[in-house]
C-alpha cells in the first residue's frame, strides 16, 4: 500500500524522541511503526507517556502504544535513536547486530573511530566508514551518529569559512537553552533570571566532535583535523535554540567580503542575515523548520581575525531534526537493509 | 555638627543615579546635599521624579526636591554624575570650571588623555592626571570617570593576572543584564526569553578602556597598554549582573596554579570562588554589596592559555558602587576642595 | 484577475498591524492593497518601518511601501484598523465617511451604541446596528470593532454557559502577556521575574465589553446584558496569551457535567482540554492558529457555583485575528460595498 | 555564656530549611544547636548537603555537620521542622513525645483539631490547644504549625477586615512563585515563559486553612469560621513571592475608607501601599525581611464589595519567617520545656 521506509524511534517519550516522533508523522518517506521506550512508559498510550507535552500531538500519534527497546518490538530498517548514552550504549549495538541501521543523537559511540559522526550538508562522505564498522563488529546493521547540539550549530557555522581557509584556532562562547537539557533537566530556581556557566561534558564534546566532523575518513577511520576549538558554554533562560559567540583565528587572512561569500549555496542549512542585533533566538530559532543555522555579525576582528554569532534550534538542527535528516541521508544511499 | 563632605548627584533619578543615592544615604563620610536632574523632573520630590522604584528608598531619601544640573543648585566639593553621555558633556565640564570634582560614571570623557579613568584597586596613580587636566582645562575642579560595566567585570578579573604574567589578547562574550540599560531600556517583548547579541557602542569601550586602565600615565597623558580584546557583547533576560566568559593569552605560559595565586590579596575587589557552575548571577551578583568581582572556573585552555568566567554587578560595580568608591578615593586623597 | 476583495491597514507597522498584514498576505479572500501607518513610516519599506520583527515576513511584504493614512491613499472597501485609541478616533470616521468599512481593534468607539462590538461565534447579529450608524452619522462605509484582547477571551469562554444558564455576575483575574502592550510596551526591568497587577484602562473594558457582546441589539442601539464582572488584571512575564482565571455565579445552580456540555458544538472557537493543569500558554496559545480559546479546569465550586481557568492568544483571538474574522463576517455578508 | 534557647532545625538542607537556618544563624534569643536532615545528607557539611545555594551562608554555618532526624541526634526544647508532610508525620510525633516542642511548617497536622495553626499576629491565642494535644496525645512536648505559605498572605491581608467586618465569600487567585515548589520543584521548561495553573494539594489548603486561623478554640478544638473561599492557584515565572487578588464579599456593606482604616495599627505584618501597579513582587517581596504581606490597590468593588492585591514572601512569611516568629512566640510564653 505504501512504499515508505518502516521506521522506529527509541526513546520516544522523551523531549528529543517527541520531536522526532512528530518530524516522522508527516514524513513522505518513512513510515513510523513503533515508538519504543523505557520499562516505565511501555503498553502506555504514547500521549499518557511523554515526559512533558510541547503542543498538541499530530493525530494518531498519541494514540501508540509504547513497546520496549528490543529489536524484537522495534526492529525497523532505519531506527532513529533518542536515548541517553548511557542506555544507547547498550540498546543500539543490539539493534546494529540484528540488522538495523541505527540513526542516533547519543553521545555513547560518536568519537569511536569506525562511527560516522555525520551533518549531511558537511561530510556525508564519512559514510564509508560503516564498511569499517560492519567489518570490525560483524553486524549487519550499524550505527551514524549526529554531533552534539552546540557542535552541530558550530561546526554548520564554520564549515563554509574552514572550506576555503583553513581555521586555525576557535574561541566560542555558547548561550544554550533549557530544553537541550530534557526534561525535568533544569530546575527553574536555577534558571529564572540566571545563567549558568556549566553543562557537563559539553565542552569536552565542542573541543571533540568537529575535529572528526571537518576530519578526513581513511581505512582506519578519520584523521581528525587541527582544528582546535576553545569552549566555554552556559546555560541561559531561553526555551529553545543554542547561540554560538565565535572568534575564529585562520591559518591566513580572510577579508570580511570574502568570508560572506564563503556562505553562497550554503542556505537553507546556513543563512547569513543582516542587522547589528542579529541573530536572536525568537527571531531565527524556528528558520528552516528548525534546520536553518543563522549566521551574523560576520565582521572581521583585529585581534583574532573574524567573529561572528551563530543561532540554531538545538532540538531540530541539534538532535531531532539531525537524526531525521541522517535518516534521510542514509536511505537516500539505500545503506539501510529490509529487515 | 557633622564633618562629612558634602556631595550631590546629577540624573539622581535613573537606575544609576538612584542607587548612588541610596549609597550616599547611609554613607559615613559623605553628606548627601543635592539631588540634581532635568527639568521635567526638577520641583518633584524625589520619590515622585524616579523613573523605576528599585525598592522602598531609605528614609528621607524620598522627600528631597530635586533640583536643576547646575553649579548653582547642585555645586557641591563632590558630585556624583549618572547623566548620559550627551548630557555629561555639557554639564560635568561646567561643574569642574566651577570647582567640583566630578566623579562621572559617564561615558563622555573617559578616553580623553588627561581624565583618569580609575578603578582603585587597579590603577589609583592615574589620578596624577588631574594636575594636566587642571592644568590644561583651567578647572578648579576635574573630571574623574569610571569604566562601563562591562569593563569593570573584565578588567578586575584579569588585572591580577596581568599584573603577574603581561597578557597579550583576550576573547570575551559578555552575558549582560537588563539593568545595564537603564529604564526603560530594552522592552521586555525583545528579551523575555530571547538573548540580544549586541548593545550599541559597548565593544568599542571593551577594546578602549581596558587599555587605558592598564596604561602608564605620563606628563602628557596615559600611554595604552597593549592588551587587546576581542569582544561579542550579549544581553540576556537577567536583571542585574554582567557576566564575562574569557580566553586568555599570554605573553608567556602561565600554569592553572600559578593563576590562581595572582588573585591572593584581590579579595573582596576579586573573589574566586570554586565549583563547576560557578559564578552564577543569583548566587553571586550581590557579593560584598556589589562590589565583588567573582571569577569562577579558573583553567588551563589547550588552545589560548586560560579560560575563566567572571561576574560583577553592573549597577554597583560596573557604575553607582565604583563612582561612591571613586569619590571616596578622591575624597582620600584630598583631591576635592572646599567650594 | 483576481476577485479578491482589496483591503488596506491602518497601524501596520505596529505589533497587532504587523500580525495583521501576515494573516492578509496569505488570504484567499482578501488582496491587501496598502499597509499605511504614521508619518514617520511613510515611504519606507514595511520591513523596515516596522517597531519589532517578530519572525521572517512572508514573501514579499517587507517591500511593500507605507502609505498615510488617508482613504486617498488607503482606502479600501475593507480596512483593518490596528490604530491606537486616540489616532483610531480621528482617522477611522473619515475612512467610513469616505465609504469604507472600517474593522478596527481600537478601542475608541467600541462602546458606542451604534457600532456593533463582535465576536463572530457570539453576537454576528449586532451587525445589524450599521444600519444605525450609517443613519446616525451619514455614513456610506462604516466601524465594526472587535473587543479588547482579555474581554475576548473572557466573552468566548462564558459564552457556551451564559447562552444555556444566565451568568449573574463573574470574578476574573487576568494573568496577560507582554505582547498585549505593543513595543515597545513594559519595560524588561518591569517585567523579568515579577508581575505587574495592572493595565491602565484594562479593568474597565473587562467590565463593559462583556455586557454588550452579551446584549441585545434593537432600534436605538444595544440593551446591556445584566451580567457583571468584577476583574483584576496582571501582567506576566510571558510573551503572548492571556489568561483568564474564573469564577462564576449563576442565575441557578449548574452541575459541571452540564456545564461540560454546553461547549458542544463551539469548537474551534472555543476548546475544552482536560488536565489538572491546563490551559498553559505554552502548549495552548497558538492552537487555531491562535483563533482557538482553550478552557480548562472546568468545576462545581462550592462557593460561587463554577470555575474555570481560560487562555487565549492576545495578538490573534485578541486582536489580528479577531479583526480578520470580523472582516471575513462583514464580507460574507456583503456589508462592504465596492469604493 | 548564653542563655539563648537551643533549638534545632529538621529538613534543614532544603530551600525553607536552608532560610530557617539563615535566620537562626544571627538570632538573639535562640541557639542552633542541630541541622538534622535524611541520611542522604547526614554526616556531611551542611555547606555540602545544600540542595541548592541560594546566595553565600553566614559564616559558620557551612561548617555544621548534618545530623540525623531523631530526637537523640536532634533533640532540644524547639525544633523547627521543613520536613515534607510525609517524613513530618512520621518524624514530628517522635520529638513531641520526647518532650520537643515542635514547630513545624509541615502541613501533616495542620488540621488536626488539636494542633495550634498560628500566625502570632492573628490567633496566638489558639496555642491554648496545646493543653488538649498533650493531653489527648499523652506528649511532653507538642505540635504548632504555621500555615501553608499562600494561605499566610490571604490570611494575613485579610485579617484586618475581617475583625471589623465578617468576611462571607472570597473569590481568590494566586501568582506564585517557582520557590514555593522547593528544589528542584518545577522544571524550567514547564516554567520559562509560561504559567502552570495547578498545584497539587494548594487549594483545598486555601479553603481549609484560612477557616481554622479564623475559627475559634474551644474545648475540643477549633470552630472553623464560616468564612468561604474560592480559590485558584497558579504558577508563574518568578523566583519568591506569592501574590494573591482577592475580591471580597462581607456579611455588610463597607466602605474603601472603612475598609483601609482596618489595617491601622497592623505594620509591619501587613502593609498597605499606594500606588495602582502596587504591590510588585520586585518591590515588595522582601519588606519587613520577608514578613511584611503588603495589600495594594484596595477598592470598592460594585459587584463584590471589595477588592484588593496582596503580596507576600513564601519562603519567609509563608515559611521560614513563620515557623521562627513562632518559635519566638512559643518561646516568649515559656511553652517550651528544657529537655
Amino acid at each position: 500500500m505504501t512504499d515508505r521506509i518502516p521506521v522506529a524511534v527509541l526513546g520516544a517519550t522523551g523531549v528529543v524522541g517527541q520531536r522526532i516522533v512528530r518530524r516522522l508523522a508527516r514524513h513522505p518517506r518513512f513510515e513510523l511503526v513503533a515508538v519504543a521506550a523505557s520499562e516505565r512508559s511501555v503498553g502506555k498510550r504514547f500521549a499518557d507517556a511523554i515526559h512533558w507535552l510541547e503542543t498538541d500531538l499530530p493525530d494518531g500519534v498519541g494514540e501508540l502504544e509504547v513497546v520496549p527497546c528490543t529489536p524484537e518490538a522495534a526492529g525497523a530498517p532505519i531506527v532513529l535513536s533518542a536515548l541517553d548514552a548511557t542506555t544507547a550504549r547498550e540498546v543500539e549495538p543490539a539493534f546494529a547486530r540484528a540488522g538495523s541501521l541505527v540513526v542516533t543523537n547519543a553521545s555513547a559511540f560518536r568519537m569511536d573511530a569506525d562511527v560516522p559522526l555525520i551533518i549531511p550538508e558537511i561530510n556525508a562522505s564519512h559514510l564509508t566508514l560503516l564498511d569499517l564498522q560492519r567489518e570490525r563488529r560483524g553486524w549487519e546493521g550499524g550505527i551514524v551518529a549526529n554531533p552534539n547540539c552546540a557542535t552541530a550549530v558550530v561546526a554548520l557555522a564554520l564549515a563554509p569559512l574552514h572550506r576555503r581557509v583553513p581555521i586555525k584556532r576557535v574561541a566560542v562562547t555558547t548561550l544554550q537553552a533549557a530544553s537541550g537539557a530534557g526534561h525535568p533537566g533544569v530546575a527553574s530556581l536555577d534558571l529564572l533570571g540566571n545563567v549558568i556557566p556549566h553543562i557537563e561534558g559539553e565542552e569536552q564534546k565542542l573541543r571533540d566532535e568537529p575535529r572528526k566532523i571537518f576530519g578526513s575518513p581513511g581505512m582506519g577511520g578519520v584523521t581528525l583535523s587541527s582544528f582546535l576549538v576553545s569552549p566555554q558554554v552556559t546555560r541561559v533562560p531561553v526555551l529553545h535554540g543554542h547561540m554560538a559567540c565565535i572568534a575564529v583565528e585562520f591559518e591566513k587572512a580572510i577579508e570580511a567580503r570574502e568570508a560572506l561569500e564563503c556562505y553562497e549555496g550554503w542556505s537553507p542549512a546556513v543563512s547569513v542575515v543582516a542587522g547589528l542585533a542579529r541573530p536572536q533566538h525568537r527571531i531565527d530559532v524556528d528558520r528552516g523548520e528548525g534546520m536553518t543555522v543563522t549566521v551574523g555579525q560576520l565582521r572581521e576582528d583585529g585581534v583574532f581575525g573574524l567573529r561572528l554569532v551563530a543561532l540554531g534550534h538545538n532540538l531540530e538542527r541539534g538532535a531531532a531534526g539531525a537524526a531525521v535528516a541522517n535518516a534521510e541521508l542514509v536511505a537516500g544511499r539505500s545503506l539501510a537493509r529490509a529487515i
